[in-house]
């Protein structure tokens, strides 16, 4: 070994930095193949180290391979072959944007109301939640039994649907969810009707799969059914209680055709019930699965309802996908967080779950009454208002000669954020641009000065 | 309409009960299709309920299809097809199983320790995050940037591997990420190297896209890699640090090997570096991405060394699948809970994280220890130890005539419950049975009391 200086910083252990330096003499080819070490007492010696820490240096290099320990003949350098150092995880870090200014006023759909958080509820459980002994091991693989008991009995009472805790499983977003489903499914199925315009995520798990799609068209006036009988699909994925995007609930006519379609095909219908919670001009109105669930798929989650962070999904299945579900998962761990389930349980089953969706849907129903009414008393005429029964957002329908970008460009440069619609439509575009409207977080001041500042720039 | 007696019950809003009762009248057939409906005046009179409360039961009826209003004619009952009643999602109740006593020491391996969780800090942080706006809204695709942060700068100081935030993606479980990540690469490759015996749980996330498999040996000595250059895939599943379940570390020369391997066959390496923080005997190994990461995909997570239920996953991905992975995944949401991310983040920001890791390290350290003393004690030549250098668990290989059945249910019966280890091995079968032992969550005395009654079951 050549005489090197050796010089210990303070920042790591002695023995470490003794093992860093001789790995890298090794790596480097200051110490050849075979070289002979010095023994554990004549490198603690010179460098006034215990023999304890050059022992521990030596044998993390005899542990990763560096060296071999050969008895009383001492230690030897092992053979390395040259190595190319390559630093390939290293990208360059994204350029910093310019410091965009943010909008004043967020018509973002993606969010809920803070203001109203049954924070403190929602702390003390899940305070106590982590003292439980069940916290600290991996959850069930479908989905805690505490919770899919508390779904399965607000399923009943809700949404009118029938079903036992075992035929529920807990997944972290319906995308997942419609992901792992779509494996069971593909076995049977090539293709599936889809609405258009329709939720853009759905399709592109079922893609995930390479399923074909079919068009079922959606008007501000409902889906149209009336070619349903030439598709080749048996399978269907449905928003029946508030369409997404237009925002239209079917009928019970169209709910028991489709329910008929589906059992005289074989198929299976995927509810998808996302935030059926606020309808706020009648009560909600009864899931498709309440009137026949053989083959009813139902999903619902707690992202518009509660929170969309909390990553609570679930879905019901009907006893013939639920067997080969169970068979199929059955190896694979829950993706759901088990805090988040355990208190959620919790929070169901002391009621509180109930409350915070009935107070929630006064909240939201204020607000959307107040969006609605600005809009009109701003636009009048220049614009539809589409789907304000219910839900988070709702659309406008421009009667200007303008594109959707020119729309969502100029309401920025004015400081408001609203969003597109365009990705939801597949074939049945719509003559007139359609903006969406999310106001779940914004005050009722902020939706005022929102409508205001896009009158100015889409008007004036 | 027939002149039926209406109660009344306490249960639910009056309208409500009006809208069910004329619902199932419609359903029934006691209201034929085109039968006037009494007016909103006359109902109230005659059941002593405002107008207000007809009205909206009525409405209801008319949004969900039952019935329709023709102005000052009144309200007339809507055709409907007669339904035949199905409850296909009432499955049988599971049969309560015979109250089974829960055994006295659980060697699980599913479970960390409580004890010495930092529970008051971690809620701190929990608790803030819930008040910030940012977990109002839904998560970024890929992670929040914060956590991608502080883990870019904890893989650099405790694995070695070089890269920054923008490559990483997080997820909710190995598998999940494995499912998605399978997505990407199935497009080039089509079969797959694992270990054998190896984690069970990644067969099954490459199973969903049809990988097929090809074995590398693994024995108490390490991986054999004398076919590697015989096989026809290009891709490799594998442990490098703690071999599942064997628990060897590869060597530097190995390491090496599959670099130079990886390179020249332009595949991927998958690491899975699942517990690299748990290395007792000497310092963490460094990981294989800190060598060469132009191919390597890296795996780590939170479930051994925090928590499992916590579900947070991240990888590593070199340039060339990045790009694609990144626009593949750009519509879908996280799978993730965006408050354990938020939390995590802060608790690495403020040092917490390596703290943890390092007072774990020793709190486990001292019960392998005792775990594996315990164990020649009372078993002696009857057994070998395998895999005590780390990890939250070991095996024991018994040198007696016995199935790993019997000696699984021969434990039960004293009270111990124990785990297989079958299901890992594919074809590379041990000549003798081979049993995990799980200790994370146990005290000392509790493993002390689980190896003296393993001794009863098994040779007394």
């Amino acid at each position: 070994m050549k005489n090197t200086i050796f010089t210990f910083t303070d920042h790591s252990p002695k023995y470490k930095q003794i093992y860093e330096k001789f790995k890298s003499f090794i790596e480097q080819g200051d110490l050849l193949t075979n070289e002979k070490l010095p023994s554990i007492r004549q490198l603690a010696d010179s460098l006034h180290v215990s023999r304890n820490t050059t022992l521990m240096a030596y044998e993390q290099l005899v542990a990763e391979g560096y060296i071999r320990g050969e008895g009383r003949q001492g230690y030897f350098v092992n053979e390395l072959e040259p190595l190319i150092s390559q630093e390939a995880f290293i990208l360059p870090h994204p350029k910093q944007t310019e410091s965009v200014k943010p909008p004043v006023v967020n018509f973002r759909s993606d969010a809920v109301d803070q203001t109203n958080f049954p924070l403190k509820i929602w702390r003390r459980i899940a305070n106590q939640v982590l003292t439980l002994p069940d916290s600290y091991r991996y959850g069930e693989p479908f989905g805690e039994a505490c919770l899919r008991e508390q779904i399965s009995t607000y399923l009943f009472q809700s949404r009118g649907v029938k079903t036992n805790s075992d035929a529920i499983i807990i997944g972290s977003s319906t995308q997942q969810m419609l992901v792992y489903l779509g494996q069971i499914l593909k076995e049977e199925f090539q293709s599936i009707i889809v609405e258009d315009p329709g939720y853009d995520g759905a399709r592109e798990a079922f893609q995930f799969h390479r399923f074909m799609f079919e068009m079922l068209p959606v008007y501000e006036t409902g889906a149209d059914f009336s070619q349903i009988e030439q598709m080749k699909s048996r399978l269907i994925y449905i928003t029946p209680s508030h369409q997404s995007p237009i925002g239209v609930s079917m009928s019970i006519q169209q709910r028991q055709m489709l329910i008929h379609w589906v059992n005289k095909m074989c198929g299976y219908i995927i509810e998808d019930d996302y935030d059926s919670e606020f309808r706020y001009t009648q009560k909600p109105f009864p899931a498709l699965a309440s009137i026949d669930s053989a083959r009813v798929i139902y999903l619902g989650n707690f992202s518009k309802s509660f929170l969309p962070g909390i990553r609570l999904t679930y879905m019901v299945l009907p006893e013939s996908v639920l067997h080969r579900y169970k068979k199929y998962y059955s190896h694979f761990e829950s993706p759901t967080s088990l805090f988040s389930q355990l208190t959620m349980a919790k929070f169901m089953e002391l009621g509180e779950w109930n409350r915070h969706v009935k107070r929630m849907r006064l909240v939201y129903k204020r607000k959307m009454l107040h969006l609605v009414s600005e809009l009109k008393k701003q636009f009048g005429q220049n614009i539809s208002v589409i789907g304000e029964q219910s839900g988070l957002y709702l659309l406008i329908k421009l009667h200007l000669d303008r594109t959707e970008e020119w729309l969502i460009k100029r309401a920025f440069s004015y400081g408001v954020k609203v969003c597109p619609t365009s990705l939801y439509f597949i074939k049945n575009k719509s003559d007139y641009p359609i903006i969406k409207l999310g106001f779940s977080h914004l005050s009722c001041d902020e939706i005022e000065l929102g409508v205001g500042l896009l009158k100015k720039a889409w008007i004036s």
